[in-house]
């Protein structure tokens, strides 16, 4: 982790639709930032929200406040998400991958609210006031706007998203030269006694099946299963020829 | 955008929740990312998601498929998304950070499926079997399994998502040295006038009075306010002072 999640709040300003309140604190549990505030909710939809089956207890530990100035009182930075292109007139904006960068940094210094406004209209201009910048989710120009549950989950991941994570493909092993070798010499056998290699054309056919079994580029485990497939083959047909 | 979108395919195993269909459909679109495939979903969600006010033209072309052999058989590279880790053991497994990286290569090339599972239980085993390697979303172990619509979303994200996007803070215009000079020099002079000033320490105020206003680093717009409001106060102090 680059920055301390914990001097993040998450702060939702007047939402009205249950689920998207659980959706909000649902990513927030899941990229490990827990502190929810919310502004002056529809009471009927917080409440829905907070006794949902599965809500958690973030959601039971988020603050109620009347005013956006009271969420973020103890902030030193606040930053407001918008969708809206043309605020960028009135306040700095910055695109997602650039604003988290900055939130990183200042997160190990101050507290950082990240603000999120109703599902329908965003951030009134008055709460925009209170913000010292504004960030936006790079999305289409067609299609702009996004659902706050997501909205709420792409700027988390983006904050927690870890440029420098480590390849961290969990490698299988491979099968070894050896075993490779082995299974081409049984499928070649069971090629020649098939009657599938020209004799004339054998040191051809050899090298161009080798170049074949080498592109599978098998895991040992699975090597170990066509040796087999491949034995059984060849034993059939050699019975079989008798 | 650095690959073909276009190439891409979304498909939804099963899924079982209108809502978290049309929430795949309203990310992949602000994402834009417009092939969705469904594979066996529960008849009455797709149903109603697709019925669903505001539901888009993306939803309604979703093709329908019987299993995800079929929704995935033009695709040449087929990634199944998983919360569920122990399942490295049998298949690679790939961070989204690394994942997405290769997925937008391949994409210039080919057709890619990402796929989902059910809301429930992930992808099975079969269609596992179907993936050549596996991501997953860095959530936090406490806390692993996303809401589908969400992971969607973040998946999507990081496929367009541009780490050499040049800083775009639409700067807004600042102040010139020339206009801040013209403020503290008002500034001063209403000081002055005000008594504030220590003539024995005139020169150290104003080298003070100076850096103070710097560190101001006002927008343009904003100087030529304090501009105006500083003079007002100038000319009440001298004329009040007649």
């Amino acid at each position: 982790m680059q920055a301390k999640p914990d001097q993040l709040c998450v702060v939702l300003v007047a939402p009205r639709n249950p689920l998207n309140i659980g959706a909000a604190a649902r990513a927030m549990s899941n990229f490990g930032f827990l502190h929810l505030r919310v502004v002056n909710p529809y009471a009927v939809a917080f409440r829905e929200a907070r006794s949902a089956v599965g809500a958690s207890a973030l959601l039971a530990n988020a603050q109620e406040y009347q005013s956006l100035a009271d969420a973020i009182a103890d902030c030193t930075l606040v930053v407001g998400t918008t969708a809206v292109r043309h605020r960028e007139l009135l306040h700095p904006l910055k695109r997602l991958e650039q604003g988290a960068r900055v939130i990183r940094k200042h997160l190990g210094s101050g507290r950082v609210a990240l603000v999120f406004g109703t599902e329908k209209f965003g951030l009134a201009t008055k709460d925009l006031s209170h913000c010292h910048w504004l960030m936006r989710i790079p999305t289409r120009e067609e299609h702009i706007s996004m659902n706050l549950g997501q909205a709420v989950a792409v700027c988390l991941y983006e904050l927690r998203r870890d440029s420098k994570a480590a390849p961290q493909t969990e490698k299988l092993k491979r099968a070894t030269a050896g075993e490779v070798e082995r299974i081409s010499e049984v499928l070649l056998e069971a090629l020649r006694a098939s009657g599938y290699v020209n004799p004339r054309a054998e040191a051809l056919t050899e090298d161009k099946v080798r170049r074949l079994v080498r592109r599978l580029d098998l895991q040992a485990a699975d090597a170990e299963l066509w040796l087999g497939m491949l034995r059984q083959l060849l034993w059939k047909i050699r019975s079989g020829g008798k």
